[in-house]
């Protein structure tokens, strides 16, 4: 992973319902906090009437996470594009990496009957690209 | 469980994510299946712009369930009000009472801003009543 | 809700996936967040291999909440018993009323096949009577 | 997606709680359904004390998906490794195409404290490779 413009941490804790009867995290809670760890980078930052839907996402999972662990994600902005922009999370628990993911999501105008892909606005750009 | 109108029936099997680290299904999920069970028994049944809001809920838990396990909700509406409706929810698997919940529901009218209360109109009062 | 032993707060913010297709918070998501507030109250005060397993659950809803919106979750232990406890779970947005609820929970051995009541250890209760 | 072994096919119908405040299904939730479609491919196929953990999963999200609309999840066995296997799903809503996405999962081995991979036994592979 390669910083390339704005970062944001969160700290969570895991919740006893986000675990399964193996014992650990239940694995799409995983992209459950990836939507958590985006809206904190994105909050306020982009008109009303505007979303960022989801069109690709992926993850690699490297260590099991149990109940009531705490765990800090650390978002980057990877890629900007015109109307897109490609975030990195990684999610760790004290120093052991347990988590990589990303998230591809779509700058788009809510429509009355669905969205339209739009340019990122140039004060959202420069907030997205900054170190 | 006193049955005086509409009853539907729906089966479901535990999905794994449904359960947590006691190796049992998570309690907050009894609560998403008698919402499943909700919209079986009113789909189709209203007009658009219409909706059945949740004001108080409740549900008693006899004995656990395990992943894969294979479950019927049985619903019934308990109560019919000028507003409001009560559903009673029976969970079993098999022959064991697994757990009985209920779910109290305003009727209203979506508003551009909030909802109103309104009256149940009488082809869903008496959809509603039919044992 | 009349405190008669330890209280606790906790503070979370809405997650969007915690929202539905009405713009508001999925109403089984209360019950995900007394089940928060029961683990941050009780965390670390009981032996390893036992639990509180829930037998009983309820809320009524008073107003809607939004994405984003941050809450406050009082906890109180209401009621206790020799094996069981009654928790009541007060949610606010700032000053404003937003669900009340409770939670019964028996105190269990973990065994080998299943669990079995127990009373509630002196420490334990003398913990959960302090206001 | 090219299929080179056993194939299932789910239906589903997209429940109330699984959309958010877009008014479309929040997107953990097709790995909610992927997961939901490994189960069933894979139930009851491998011995008591084994199990698939997830390593890898990824999604394309192509349309959006509504509340009780309903879906097909078609999912093959892609890939078989010694002791891993890739699934792929297909999402499709009547013939429209909604997502596809993947899951390598490895065979373990569950130990009393944690887990270990394994060469997938003999019986278990012939009926992932059958088409």
């Amino acid at each position: 992973m390669q910083a390339t413009g704005r970062t944001s941490t969160i700290e969570l804790r895991v919740r006893w319902g986000e675990t399964d009867a193996a014992g650990i995290v239940f694995y799409p809670n995983y992209y459950v906090w990836f939507d958590v760890a985006a809206h904190e980078l994105l909050r306020g930052r982009y008109e009303r009437g505007f979303g960022f839907p989801i069109v690709e996402s992926g993850a690699k999972f490297h260590a099991p996470l149990f109940p009531d662990e705490v765990i800090t994600i650390e978002t980057v902005v990877a890629d900007l594009r015109t109307k897109a922009l490609r975030l990195e999370h990684t999610i760790r628990r004290g120093g052991t990496l347990i988590a990589e993911g990303f998230e591809v999501r779509v700058y788009v105008k809510l429509l009355e009957h669905g969205i339209e892909a739009r340019a990122i606005p140039e004060d959202l750009r420069n907030y997205l690209l900054q170190g």
